[in-house]
């Protein structure tokens, strides 16, 4: 199948238009025209190696969301003409304990990413969704309802999930203490989210100007960071802490506000070590975890989720042309909140 | 009553023999004839103020055993010839949610320590278990065993309860794989008592001369940490790994051997930050934990566990004047497996 895409050839290189063919149909694949494609903070880091080693030429894009166009002779979860998102992953062994469980984000042998990886033929190298179609086994793809704006929905298949999976998992109920650090592409995803699941939340921003936002997103409490003495005000009061900035940051005084057994929660990768005091988890028997993603059957209900609450990410729609000045913006932190590209000008 | 001891009377000076007044017995209250107390490395850092200011005088030992001699008139749990034990508390507010619960360690208004604090009067300064006596409330007393020798049983009220309250918070079952950082005062305990709740156990030790000891306290195998590719070889096996190593020491490739949603968890102070990957939480959503000690409640099931299955320390036990020279030898991680001071020699 004949795509049309935006790619990066190198690591030093802006992207630019680049065409090329996506595999054939098989059984259980899923043909569909992408409608939007959101920009991840993450295809970045890997379009300009700052991960290590790229795998070039590399067309970026896991937050996809499109209408299916044709189905395989197996498929039995889309038809033609219905909306589909693609997230982070497009395979996975399927046959590990983590795979069956549902949670192929930790399968044992490392899922096939969208982009940057290799299919499991391990030749072919995958490519992402900045383009005008795409092609996905059915199991690695989620339907996405009609009733949510698809710009706004594709943002949900990687920064919508980074938040709703460990909420889920730290059993978010309402009347929980919950708080985010970092109000961007992740952090007002998890206000949202937090809010919609009925917990009390707290934004810990270090600018001032994200107030206003913080509470049109849901938020019932907004502490500027600058000011410690604010924080310290707060002291044991959290049962869960997400911490959202991909920055280096000072975890130490977040984990002081953490209640009895609670957790703080990193969904990033700074690339530089978190010094942490062991006082500050001896202290109420607290944790400090990780989280990543989700699991395909988690993806659909975080779909579902957000379907029933009308959540979305908040973005800024821009043309294929515009991805470089978007990149350049998103690294300035230069966005409220995720840049999402329309297929249409591939 | 007059008490004998031993004080440190200042950071900088060995500790001395010293005599002062313990509280006239009040109704809720035990006398007890001190029999055994050990030396936990903790006194040590009090004692030399590494842990920032102390009191002095101080009369460490946070590991008591002995007889009862006497009891107040509302005492209900101990007889005059009993058998009793204190461990690293002696009061707490007694009225907060965690105190309420049975989780005293992490009283919100802090607990009162046994040594190198204040009674919550504000004004007596707590004296420890270098003695040849005791007085305390009998709520904060736990009864010992007949069954069990009591030099062995002293370190159980520290050393024994900060690796008991863990194995059992994050459920350890039979069948599970803990992994036990360090065999020193805590890691043999941690072996013995992980061993007993039926776990298959793992002694991570840079120490070659130790694989006979693991092994005979109950380690199932024995890994020698210098060699990395042996720490490699264990990824994504273990349930829970507990840290009790007080030296500085890299925890991410210990990270790296953690399964999905297990947890390490460092029941020490370095009092140097770890650093540590984002990565290594993130890839099958582990924690790093901490624990401290364990409460009341939890003290007496330990204490219990420990006759039912008859779990001592290993102990060489010390006459009080050799007491500085036992310091010299736990700092240079001399003992097997833990100094105890026979009171019958203040």
């Amino acid at each position: 199948m004949s795509t049309r895409a935006y790619a990066a050839l190198s690591a030093n290189a802006p992207l630019t238009p680049y065409a090329f063919e996506r595999r054939a149909l098989r059984p259980a694949d899923v043909a569909f025209d992408v409608l939007y494609a959101g920009i991840c903070h993450s295809d970045i880091h890997q379009a300009r190696e700052e991960w290590g080693p790229s795998l070039f030429p590399m067309v970026p894009g896991h937050e996809i969301v499109g209408t299916v166009t044709a189905i395989g002779s197996d498929v039995t979860k889309f038809q033609v003409g219905q909306r589909i998102g693609v997230g982070v992953f497009v395979d996975a062994c399927r046959t590990c304990e983590h795979c069956l469980a549902g949670m192929d984000q930790y399968c044992e042998q490392g899922f096939t990413p969208t982009y940057n990886g290799l299919e499991r033929d391990g030749v072919t190298i995958a490519q992402g969704g900045y383009a005008n179609n795409f092609v996905v086994d059915e199991r690695y793809a989620v339907t996405v309802s009609d009733t949510l704006d698809p710009a706004g929905a594709a943002p949900l298949l990687c920064a919508g999930i980074t938040l709703y999976s460990p909420l889920r998992h730290w059993n978010v109920t309402p009347g929980m203490q919950v708080g985010i650090i970092g109000l961007g592409g992740l952090g007002h995803m998890g206000v949202q989210l937090a809010a919609a699941m009925g917990a009390t939340v707290t934004v810990f921003s270090h600018s001032a100007s994200k107030e206003q936002d913080a509470y049109d997103l849901g938020a019932h409490h907004f502490v500027l960071t600058k000011d410690a003495s604010a924080l310290s005000a707060l002291s044991q009061r959290y049962d869960l802490i997400m911490n959202t900035v991909s920055a280096d940051i000072d975890l130490n005084p977040y984990l002081q506000l953490l209640k009895l057994h609670a957790t703080l929660v990193v969904v990033g990768l700074s690339g530089v070590p978190m010094a942490i005091m062991q006082g500050n988890l001896l202290s109420n028997r607290r944790s400090l975890a990780g989280s990543m993603i989700g699991g395909m059957p988690e993806l659909q209900e975080m779909m579902d989720f957000c379907a029933e609450h009308q959540i979305t990410a908040k973005v800024e729609v821009i043309a294929a042309d515009q991805i470089n000045e978007a990149y350049e913006r998103t690294v300035a932190s230069d966005v409220k909140y995720r840049f999402v590209i329309d297929a249409s000008t591939f």
